[in-house]
């Protein structure tokens, strides 16, 4: 099956994930949603994913994680799956996932969408 | 002595620090040069803390920093003295403000002043 997209998805390297950028990136109340909810739902593809953003928006915030090193994306056929670089951000900045989802809790809740894959 | 200000100077309380506050307080590279200054010289009191800055934008750099909870200022006459809460940060966020510093290196210096007391 073709793949989403003919641009390749850039990913930052282990060693070159940037704490700065990482903590920019979660600034963002809608980013910090897509990475508490990925934390409970692993490799989740929905394009609804928040009900409250445009897909334009809600594409953008994505690519910011990803950037950023938070999170993978990849292809399959049309469907772009996410997933948390947990173990490399624990292995990079330990402690540091743990503390921002610890905190996240209150401010924050995990996307539900029945419609989620 | 009369103080520098008749408005106090709000401190959050160590169990009201916000870690996303702190993060973003962080990602501005002036108020991490700022941070980083104090770490290496506590109780630093200059109006010219950095030339790169005016006056009037230097003075919100610190707000946001105390605001956040990062830094702790009080006035003795005409100085404003500012100081790190680290301790208070490794209580609250562990490992956090250490993993700042370390990953300050080569992005931000600590400003250097012949002219600061």
């Amino acid at each position: 099956m073709a793949s989403r997209t003919s641009s390749p998805l850039i990913h930052p390297d282990v060693d070159d994930l940037d704490l700065f950028k990482i903590m920019s990136a979660l600034t963002d109340e809608t980013r910090l949603t897509i990475v508490v909810t990925l934390s409970v739902s692993p490799g989740l593809a929905c394009s609804g994913f928040t009900q409250d953003v445009t897909a334009s928006v809600l594409t953008r915030h994505f690519r910011v994680l990803r950037e950023a090193g938070l999170i993978r994306q990849h292809d399959i056929g049309t469907r772009r799956i996410n997933t948390l670089r947990k173990e490399e951000l624990d292995q990079r900045f330990p402690g540091l996932l743990d503390l921002v989802l610890k905190e996240s809790v209150g401010r924050v809740k995990p996307y539900v969408n029945d419609e989620c894959a």
